[in-house]
Parts: C-alpha cells; structure tokens; sequence
C-alpha cells in the first residue's frame, strides 16, 4: 500500500503529467475502454458540508478506484483548512486489495485545468492568438497557467464579477511574459479561446459576446441549477463534453438540451475527437465549446501519474497494509 | 491519518464490541441520526469482479466514510487470497480530511455476525435453548460464534445444502461445549431461533418447518434473486430489519413484498426495538425474523471501534497524510 501525501504533490505533479493523463482517459472513455460509476454526492446535515465518492475503472489503464471528500465550507473561516477536501484510493483490479492512498486537493484543480486544456489543443483554432478568462478565482489561475502551454497566445483579457480578483490571472499572464487587459463581457469577442470557471447560477457569456472560430470550455458547471453561458450559444456552437450523459444533466449542456435548443445526440464526446472518430472543428468560423463536468476517472488517472511519478523519486510512503 | 492493517483485526476486535458498536448503529439509524448514501456497485469486467462503495454518516457517532471493496471470484484459485476484500476509509465529519483506513474482511464478517446477534438479544425469547444453523460455510462459524453469547443455549442443529460442510458449525458448537445434530429442513420445528446464513437462490427453510414463537435470522440475502426462506414464512412472522428499505429491494422482504403477502409498512426497522419505540416480540407464540441486509454504517461502525482499540493499544500505524 502506498501512500502520497497532499504536501507532495505539488513538487511531484507537473502540468504535462497531468495533461497526459486526462487526454489518455477521455480517449479510453470513448473508446468504451474506461467508465465512470454512479456518483454519490450527500448533504450530510454537519458544517453545511457535501460529501461523496466519484468512483470508476479504466480497463485500459487498468486503474480502479474512487476520489472521496467534498465541499466543507466553514474550513477556511474556521481552521484555516481548504474547503475542498479530498482524498483519492486506488485499488489493484486484479485482486481487489487497496493499492494507494492520495491527497486529491491540488490534483482535483490539476485535472480541472488539464480538462480545459486537451479540449484546447483537440478544438481551438491553431492560429489562436488571445485568450479570454471568465473567473478570476484559484482554479482560474491553474486554467491559464495550462491553457496557455496549448497555443502561441499573445493575450490575456479577463472578466470577473469582482474585478478586484482580476489580479489572480493578470498575474499568471505576466509570468507568462503576456499582456492582461480587464474586459467587459461582450469584450470576449476579440478572444478565440474563452475558458469560463465560475460557481454561477446565471449566465454571463451570452451568444453575441462570442465571436465566430471561438473555442470556449465551460468549466464551473457541475451541479443542476448552475449556469455559465446563455444556453443560445450552445445552440450555435459544435458541443463536446467529457461524459455526455453528466453534461446534459448537471453539466452546462442542461439549460440548452432542457429547452430544447440541442438534443442529447448534438453533445460529441472529447475523447472521440482525440481518437479521431469525430472530426472535431471543421471550419475556421465555426464556435466549439467544450463542457467540462469533470468525472471521477480523471482524478483516478491524475492520481495513477503521481503514485508513479512517487515511486519513481522514492517519495512514496510504503505501509504494509 | 491513522492506519489499522488487516492482520492487527483478529487481535483487537472482539465480538462484544462489534456488538455494541452495531447495535448503537441501528439505534442511532432508527432514531434518524445516522443513514446510509446509495450503494455503488459495479460488474466491472475484468477478472469477474464485483466493485463498490457503502457509505454512510452517523451523526450521533459522528462516523463519517465508506467502505470499499467487493468479491473477486478468482483470488482464492489464483492467488490464494480471498475472494471477499474490502477497506474502510474514515472521514472526520468537521473538515472531510482522510482519518483513518481500516483493513474490512474480518470486520465484514464480525458485523453481519453482530447483526444477527443484536437480532436474537432483542428479538428471541429469553428461554431459548436450542439454535439452528442453515448454511455451515465460513460466515456461518462466526455467525454461531456470536449467537451462542446472547442466550443459554443447550444445543445446536444444523443444515447445509452440501451436509459435508457441517463440521465447520458443529466445531464451533463443540468449543463451546454444547451437543451437534445434523438435521433435517424439518428438523428445524425444535430450533427457538434459526440463522440463515446462505447464498441461495431459492428457499430452503419453508413456513412449515418453524415453530410458534422461533426467532429467525436470515443473514445471506443482499442482492436481487436471492432467497432463504420461503416468502410466506414472512407473512406468518413479524418482520424486522437493518434498513427497510434495502429489506423490500434487495433482502429477504423482496419476494413476500413482490408477492403481495406483507406491504412495506409491514417491516420494522431492529433500531426501533432497540430504542424501545417497536414494542418487538409482544408474545411467547409470535414467529420474529431478521431480515439483515448489511449497510455501509455497520462497517463503518465496527472500524470506528477498532481504531479506537488500534489507538488504546498502540497499534495503529500513524501517517502524516
């Protein structure tokens, strides 16, 4: 049994590890080699917390597993703790016995931000140039920082409905060398790659913020009820998700495919595009948008890399279990 | 993070307290202080394994997590493990940090054992003297082993499909210094509480081979098509279980429920007779029977007190995670 403590990661967990990970398994998803289970997701009525298992098997990267926590609220405010909590187990698939034990906090926005971008390197334009940031909170930072290792981007503009957050990201953008411009909404048009990573319940981007060619990856929506962009531009663009059947029930796809804008059959799943049997962007005019509702196996992929990445350094702890 | 191995179980925990931790459990269930989450489990395609997840919050307790685990049919064969694994994983309920991971075999099989136990102290009647057994495999021993501590029993009887199996429970019965009798279904008329402890999927005990006023314990039914007893042996009996719904799905209530013969209401729940708001057995003549299904809490329950004894004695192994 080992174990990877959340102090480790971030020296051991680049960003490529993590991006190769993601894109292997949204490929075996689609190739039916790798499936999410159901998720449990409980409001367990102590610290007004959230808490659940996101489970699933990659038989392909034979990869069997579940990440455990949630959301707790007060932990910030109360013991300085992160309120994000999770934990990571693998399990052997041929035994069934407990494999490894990993702290999923820093992976959880790793896998976000590597969802974001294989759906960037598989859909936006080659040619893309500024990047447009809708959230300026912690995740948005791992977003760019990835987003931007996928294009030649000359640009960073950014909007956030508190703008004294905008510093977060003008801040990964000067890191980067690029200059950062605060934006109005309907400023985004000048944007061809948009990622959009908030908690709302209400849509900011609309349609006629987003100017043809844009690739936008909707990350923040995860749960019935919230809302990132007007359903109207999902109608208008090539749709991609990472599992349809979470996109268009608790994904951004649940607005547009309840009001009948889209159908089910109009969300094409990512890993199809990166195994090449869906095209993909076909025109340089064309609006793709990517839905990422994030699935368990991506963190049990993430947290495969770092157990090896552990063992190989000799940084994993070793329990007989 | 604490940690308990599998190997340090069978020292620490004993039967009395996998007793009083389950029975407090199933108070703290009917009491609605303590309830389970939706059960994963999964058909995972490789090696013919079934995966999953148990989990549950005990507010009373507050005993946060989950087990994880399932049956890999091939282990014992191929690699002389057995085919049962299973861990539990442990939250604290304050901040959703990973607290303690807990080997859950031989846990598994002390609180389904417990179960019944809890069963037959409150359900049986005080002068019982004489304990069948159907089913003599190796959750049979421990599940004798258990019972024969709730009453002053005089004898043990026993059945099993495959009868070369019987001197596993006749062994257990002979330790404790009471006389065997292999017997026949019928043979069962003389038994003051039954266990059924099998994988059936068909009856074997039938209504007519009980006696007034026994107390039954089916303990092997937890999955659709599974079956022990014959369903209007229900319709005779007042009816008890771990948790009612679980017992009208996927427990021995299944079949008596889809057959019309008891309505759900019909099933009380054991945590109300341990709080006293089920009167349970009202008379000398009144056939009760258990229908225990299994739930997440129990396990999560029995690893809650052995990490306590784990600590008590020094044993857990401390990880800074």
């Amino acid at each position: 049994m080992l174990i990877v403590p959340e102090r480790e990661i971030a020296d051991l967990m680049t960003r490529e590890a993590a991006f190769d990970a993601v894109e292997k398994v949204f490929a075996a998803m689609a190739a039916r080699d790798a499936y999410n289970f159901p998720v449990v997701r409980e409001a367990i009525g102590h610290e007004d917390a959230l808490y659940g298992f996101k489970g699933g098997f990659d038989q392909a990267g034979l990869t069997l597993g579940l990440k455990a926590g949630g959301y707790w609220p007060n932990n910030l405010e109360k013991r300085d703790l992160i309120n994000h909590q999770s934990t990571v187990f693998l399990f052997d698939p041929d035994t069934g016995k407990a494999k490894a034990m990993v702290g999923g906090n820093l992976l959880t926005a790793l896998r976000t931000a590597a969802a974001s971008s294989v759906s960037i390197k598989h859909l936006a334009r080659d040619d893309a140039k500024v990047i447009g940031m809708i959230g300026a909170g912690h995740q948005a930072t791992f977003q760019l920082r990835a987003a931007l290792e996928q294009r030649q981007f000359e640009k960073v503009i950014g909007w956030n409905y508190h703008p004294e957050m905008l510093p977060n990201i003008e801040k990964v953008a000067t890191e980067a060398g690029l200059p950062f411009e605060a934006v109005k909404l309907d400023g985004m048009k000048e944007a061809d790659v948009i990622i959009s990573i908030t908690s709302a319940f209400a849509p900011s981007l609309m349609a006629d913020h987003v100017a043809p060619g844009t690739h936008i990856a909707c990350m923040g929506t995860d749960t019935k009820g919230k809302q990132e962009v007007e359903s109207a531009l999902l109608a208008k663009a090539s749709v991609f998700t990472d599992e349809v059947a979470q996109s268009i029930s608790i994904g951004e796809a649940q607005h547009a495919v309840a009001e009948g804008l889209i159908k089910e059959s109009d969300v094409g799943e990512i890993g199809a595009v990166i195994n090449g049997t869906n095209p993909g962007r076909t025109s340089a005019d064309q609006i793709t948008l990517f839905d990422g509702t994030g699935v368990g196996l991506q963190d049990l992929a993430v947290a495969a890399a770092v157990v090896d990445l552990a063992v190989e350094k000799g940084i994993a702890i070793e329990v007989d279990f």
